[in-house]
């Protein structure tokens, strides 16, 4: 995963022991010795060989640097060969071949095959939101470890916005010190970072959000700002009204100076100014910017904003970048250089292929919504030209540093799949197949997406283990922003340490008890009613948890109606009249969210249920 | 955990959250504002809140570095105080702050306490091997802040035997070229171990298994032994023939120069030299060390190795050292200051103290040997003066680095308290009990004992996750050093990556079905029924791993049998004659280790059975 451009099996298998080398002698690329010996590395992770080397099994060849990602990768009883034109080419092709290694009864191996490879989109990214929760280095660094293995390509660091500002600037150095709770990473560790990421061909696209979101900069700098300050970091969610001045020429100097500092740090060619959600209210009171408005004949603060952005793409022009922002940015007056990221709908892609500009979709690949994989996967972008491809975004209003990698995996390697295999390569049943196994292999490069899970519900009993919790747990899913927001008490100081905050947004066994329930077959039914079981019993020895304690006697009510729709099924009990549109009723309620999280339970007694109303 | 010397509970409670932070503005000890922010840092971890400080909730008072442990703790509602003799003492009453805070409806909160507390030995040890598997820095680091947060003070540090030699010597490099696979320790790392320790009032005493065990040394400096090289470095286990010669005055030289460069490295009072497990085979089929033993009056091999021993004293005493060996060193030629480390029994402690010399215990805290955390905490020192305590030893013939922190932890929590707590501490389930919700607690230090089992159980099915693979994984348990070498397959090369290393030596399920079964309530045999229904059916669901298999036939069998028993109990079913005899001997049969695991399940089922019977 993501599913290769062509793929034919061959017969036999490799064996991959103890002795497994990566050649790369035959590569120009100076990243692929380094990206061998890594990969040796997490292959000794995953089987549990202790890699020593001696054979050279995997044979790489490969031309120097570059944007060609295709490959061509055979594997034989006798060894294997990857060629690609260029070693990033050959970095996709490594990542493939960790995938094909299986366990078999005589130890690993990878099976035969001829694979030819590339990628439908050139620009497949995840944005990391590191300003409104702080997400450390290893974090950042963690999470392009895993893009690499799904094939993302673009990290899209969100590095500034209303709560916090986490770069280093030596020209403005108040931007880190005022701005950021002291929270920051550090120009070396700015490029530490664009260099693993390079290492790992991908791309680091920095993001400024600016003229709105942009607290954090007022906070440091208030004269920045279009109404009198001071100014302090946001601690809640959504737009705030104070942002900068597109009428003073101070500000487009300041910006100057610090896009040209930050230009130099960050060598991609683009450059994110971000654009969203720029509150008119202090242009509109504002006299002074009003005159300007009339002065300029800018009619409204869309027009004020697009005068804001045209005078940034000429300072980013001139410092050799090219500009990306959110839909907001669109407009005539740009050139058609640009480039348009969606996260409000597919229009404004077609209205930027219209202008003859090219456009990247994040609307549908909203992460902290934490809605299923299958969503995201369904999610194909629009079928127009000049579209590059998208970006899987990872808003941290609701994520930690211990929880934002359950909430980035493995969800974000669907849409990796989305973005990279044939448009064709759409079965949903297949992709969660391979997700569950992509997963596990992704804990091998270090996310801890998995790993959290058990400590942070232990945590809730003190350490002392409690089935029951670890019961409900599996049976219920986190509910995403929306949900979140609903209960309406956060800001950014408030711990994510509660049961939503500890399980996925996708329970792996409620999807089996779902497959389970769909045409059950008679071990589907053991299976279903070992489950319903232990949830029926399941309440009896639930902790003292208060807020879950409702959540925890529905599901007990849940295993009890399975059990009882179970024994209808085989003929053993009458279905009275009007009990499934009751009993359907009482499923309606319980599916609504309670303790921030969704009981997924109901969903496989729903389908049986349904099963008996036919 | 370790329980303290003296505990009066209070009444009320101390919130812990996002204000809290340590005062140690009344501490001598430089060590102890890192310790300050560690444990903040740590209470982050362990409740999941951010930690910003703001409120000195927990104020230090504590003298210079050194040596006494003890240390007073007050919690009340308004605050907690924490005074100690030296730095050390305070850095051990943190750990049991840390241990205080728990959750509760309205967040974390440490109850209002009394503890006075102060440790019955001084010498409280975990011994590491890094030598028959290399174990990287950042596993020795992880282990060390383990170790302190229950209050184990001796890091011995076991850096070379015939499987490897893994400090750098810069007077004798080949030491390390050739003797170490290019696995070792540079001095810089040492340093930094040392430093690391130290911070955490943990000692560092290194070993240099001489003059048996050697075989990485020979195959350096063939020189220095007793019969003409070619040395390789050991694969295999046990004691090889090739030892050092002890007649050489070269063999000295050797060791005084190396013995000093490390002496240096390591600011220890104490220095091991192993000393176990000598052949005598070189050296009685030596003329020239014959003739060498008929002059010095050195009647058979152990009185050579004792002449080896006083030379050896000597040249560490000058580099300021003390010499410490395994019992093998007990000889009345030594001065009363060495010390011995027993690990063939309480006997040679018994004698070292009739010679007035001071003695450790190591036997019957074999960790390698994957007894019950029971087995070794029902084992106590001798009842003889000088004996200064004990340590837990981690050999590493069946361990790597990715299965080592689950051989020591949370098993060395119990030696821990046996040699930190009051004799009178002693009652088995609740040390269990306790050390259960510690197991949980370690895992915010970093070690990996836990969050291993799953990624290398799922690893086995090639990441499709195996819930029947789980199952009968819960009900098992793997066998330590003597089932291994039994299966006489192994060498220093063969990868530990199978069921038997990713399953832990306990149970905690089987354990809670144990105590289920002792005298079960009516709750108890709701959770009894439940998971033999579970086994019952496991088989069938049971992936294609044929070492496994008859365990998994067992387990469903098991299953079965459970279901009957208590079927037999509830008078539903007649108890057939001889059928309980019958059943014994099947269980007897089940109980053998097979795949080098034992089926920890049959004990539950026993239980019942002889309840049965009665």
């Amino acid at each position: 995963m993501p599913m290769p451009a062509k793929v034919v099996a061959g017969s036999g298998s490799l064996t991959i022991d103890e002795t497994f080398s990566i050649s790369t002698a035959r590569c120009s690329d100076a990243r692929m010795s380094r990206a061998a010996k890594r990969t040796q590395d997490r292959i000794g992770r995953q089987t549990g060989i202790p890699i020593r080397g001696g054979k050279a099994v995997l044979q790489v060849e490969c031309g120097p640097d570059g944007d060609d990602e295709s490959y061509q990768l055979d594997v034989s009883p006798g060894g294997a060969r990857l060629k690609a034109t260029t070693g990033t080419g050959a970095l996709r092709g490594l990542e493939t071949f960790v995938q094909l290694i299986e366990p078999g009864p005589n130890g690993f191996f990878a099976g035969a095959i001829h694979i030819e490879d590339r990628p439908r989109f050139p620009w497949r990214g995840l944005m990391l939101d590191v300003s409104r929760h702080w997400m450390p280095l290893e974090v950042v660094e963690r999470n392009i470890n895993a893009m690499a293995a799904v094939k993302l390509n673009v990290f899209h660091w969100h590095l500034s916005d209303d709560q916090g500002f986490r770069a280093e600037s030596k020209r403005f150095p108040h931007l880190q010190e005022l701005g950021s709770d002291g929270y920051f990473y550090t120009q070396d560790q700015i490029r530490e970072v664009v260099a693993y990421a390079h290492d790992r061909g991908i791309r680091v696209v920095p993001e400024f959000d600016i003229p709105g979101h942009t607290l954090s900069w007022l906070a440091a700098y208030p004269e920045l700002g279009s109404a009198p300050g001071p100014f302090e970091i946001g601690r809640t969610w959504g737009a705030f009204d104070p942002v900068m001045d597109p009428t003073r020429e101070e500000v487009y100097q300041f910006l100057d100076a610090f896009l040209g500092e930050m230009a130099a740090l960050f060598p991609d060619a683009y450059f994110h100014i971000g654009g969203d959600e720029v509150s008119p209210k202090q242009w509109n009171a504002s006299a002074r910017i009003q005159a300007f408005a009339k002065q300029h004949q800018l009619k409204d603060a869309p027009a004020l904003q697009a005068y804001f952005n045209q005078r940034i793409e000429k300072i980013l022009e001139a410092h050799g970048k090219i500009m990306i922002g959110w839909d907001e940015i669109l407009n005539p007056g740009l050139p058609p250089s640009i480039v348009i990221q969606s996260w409000r709908g597919v229009d404004s892609l077609t209205d930027a292929a219209n202008q003859g500009r090219r456009g990247i979709l994040s609307w549908g690949y909203y992460l902290d919504h934490l809605r299923p994989a299958s969503y995201h996967y369904g999610i194909d972008p629009p079928d127009v030209s000049n579209v590059l491809g998208g970006e899987a975004c990872m808003w941290a209003e609701y994520v930690s540093a211990e929880t934002v990698d359950s909430r980035i995996w493995p969800r974000a390697a669907a849409i990796a799949e989305r973005l990279w295999s044939p448009r064709e390569t759409r079965a949903v049943d297949s992709m969660y197949a391979r997700l569950e196994v992509v997963s596990r292999m992704l804990e091998w490069t270090g996310v801890q997406h998995r790993a959290s899970y058990d400590p942070m519900l232990d945590r809730l009993t003190g350490g002392h283990r409690s089935e029951a919790l670890h019961v409900l747990a599996d049976a219920s899913e986190a509910q995403g922003l929306s949900g979140r927001s609903r209960a309406a008490k956060y800001t950014s100081l408030v711990p994510l340490n509660r049961f939503v905050d500890a399980i996925p947004p996708e329970s792996e066994s409620v999807r089996a008890l779902e497959q389970a329930a769909k045409k059950p077959t008679p071990a589907d039914l053991v299976l279903l009613r070992e489950r319903f079981t232990i949830w029926e019993e399941n309440d009896e020895s639930f902790p003292a948890l208060t807020e879950l304690k409702p959540l925890s006697q529905d599901l007990s009510a849940l295993g009890a109606l399975g059990l009882h729709i179970l024994d209808c099924m085989a003929g053993k009990q009458r279905v009275p009249a009007n009990w499934v549109a009751e009993q359907t009723r009482e499923l309606d309620r319980m599916e609504k969210p309670r303790a921030e999280v969704i009981l997924g339970a109901v969903r496989p007694i729903r389908l049986l249920l349904q099963q008996l109303a036919n």
